[in-house]
């Protein structure tokens, strides 16, 4: 058994633990909060340990801890700390940061024996696979990436900044004939535009300012202004029932050329109905990972490019060689 | 530079050709084959050596060489002789017959110190890590391999055999209405029948024979029986001019469940007009991975599912972080 802490008990921490569940080779042994007394409320048996206080000294014996909070705040001070006591997976996601937060990571985990296999998930993590083995067999090629239908945490908090606004949820949508033009064969260079369109979902304060919110929404640079912007508005009650989930998806094309003319094109698409679950489940995949790179006796920071795809799997290299390949 | 030989000039040594001059960081040093004269006026310029005599002997300094013939009488012999002297890769892909072609590769490769990578291509390969990737990050789901539109080789050969066949094109075809099904998110257990059709284009030496031609093709156990099988006769001029390209391509669907009863799916999808071209721009790929694992102090064999992805990569690390993640 592989014994498996969770790091952040939110949305993500939450898609770990029935991960962890579903794989019959790992153990949750232990939560670590910053609200302690709050989580154990919720999740007896398993033992829950301060996040700020416990990393140091907790004698509960774990393999590889999970990092769930944020990219912003969390992750970049967490990982630091936690991967001189155990092995680490982590989802951080601030794509431009990557490389200084892998060396970061490299160094400590280098310095304690650990493995750290950081920015896992699905965009940075498996999308990240899918352009570099597309580019890898199609050198001369064109890759696209295309996010949706889905929610923008991102995106979300920003229409929620407007005044006026009680609340709001973003959703990206890849355009439908810009991958159908891919899918044919053309490689057209596309404005940001072209690519994606938003919609927003807001409850408004006052349903007399609709159209100011739905203005300053769709001027916000950065966020709203390079893409066609829709602006709906609802109830709370609306909000509720109809926007509670997380789900999410995406493309990853790979439009390339062979021999004289040849025309070679591959596609990687996930439609997923909870954003948090899927994560949560590459991450315990990563964790499997990081445990058996460590049991061979490697060290440092790891990305997904760097890790062998059967260490991922629950199967045996036998069992896979007969059954998946 | 990394130096690559081929080994056996037919479609897919030609594909290899045509990849590694797309390829900056790989050079072309070699052609073994068993009509070195012959190929020798075809490839003015690169060194073409006897498969049958020159391997132990010859001192051209080479990598890797790409064994591109095929899986029932060539790579067998051919694998276990070459990794005597070099590193290898190869596109075995008589699927039953991987773990033992494995298990015989990694003796010998061990025992003399090199790294072959066997059963590379699309599938085998490629689609062998989707499908693996897939079961690891969705542990409770199922999955499914679609072949198609494509020529499959096998049963081309099968249709031939049937006597009054001058010569014959079997297309394997997918039934998008399965496709469909899966990427709704039900779960079915289909039949061969409900997941493909063939259709055969087939010469005949006597017209008058045609119904006795389509009946037998169409019963034949293993090959068709087990699908609707279309026949349509065509003569010679229609089958050079329509029917002269390799074009193949296919889908890998895993359709899991994470939480409660969230359904997440993912799909993995390659159009191919090139079948050789694409199989061999991947074996070249390989070629750079198992120069990397050779320099790194590895040896034994390796399939597509125990190679780090940025290995495959022309990009160093550092760019595949800054670029792709």
């Amino acid at each position: 058994m592989i014994n498996v802490a969770i790091v952040g008990y939110g949305n993500l921490g939450h898609g770990v633990r029935t991960s962890v569940e579903r794989n019959p080779d790992m153990e949750l042994v232990a939560i670590f909060t910053r609200r302690p007394a709050q989580v154990q409320e919720e999740v007896r048996g398993t033992p829950v340990l301060d996040s700020q206080e416990d990393v140091a000294t907790t004698d509960v014996q774990i393999d590889v801890v999970i990092l769930c909070g944020g990219s912003k705040e969390d992750t970049p001070v967490q990982g630091p700390l936690f991967i001189r006591r155990f092995n680490t997976v982590d989802s951080f996601d601030t794509h431009a940061d990557i490389p200084d937060y892998f060396n970061r990571m490299d160094d400590v985990a280098r310095e304690f024996g650990n493995v750290a296999v950081i920015s896992a998930g699905w965009d940075p993590g498996i999308f990240s696979l899918e352009r570099v083995i597309g580019d890898a067999f199609l050198p001369v090629s064109k890759g696209y990436t295309f996010w949706g239908s889905g929610v923008s945490q991102g995106h979300s908090d920003a229409a929620r900044k407007v005044s006026g606004v009680v609340d709001a949820r973003q959703y990206t949508i890849p355009l439908e004939s810009a991958i159908e033009q891919v899918r044919e064969g053309t490689t057209p260079g596309f404005s940001k535009r072209e690519m994606h369109k938003r919609v927003v979902y807001v409850i408004a304060e006052d349903d007399s300012e609709q159209d100011r919110i739905r203005r300053e929404i769709a001027e916000m640079p950065n966020y709203f202004a390079e893409y066609d912007t829709e602006v709906i508005f609802i109830t709370g009650e609306e909000m509720q029932r109809d926007h509670a989930a997380y789900p999410h998806g995406g493309f990853v094309l790979t439009s390339g050329q062979t021999g004289k003319d040849n025309r070679q094109i591959l596609e990687y698409k996930c439609q997923l109905e909870s954003n948090p679950e899927f994560t949560g489940s590459i991450l315990v995949a990563c964790a499997r990972a990081a445990f058996r790179l460590k049991q061979s006796g490697q060290k440092g920071a790891f990305t997904m490019l760097d890790i062998p795809p059967a260490l991922l799997s629950q199967h045996s290299g036998d069992v896979l060689r007969s059954s998946f390949m």
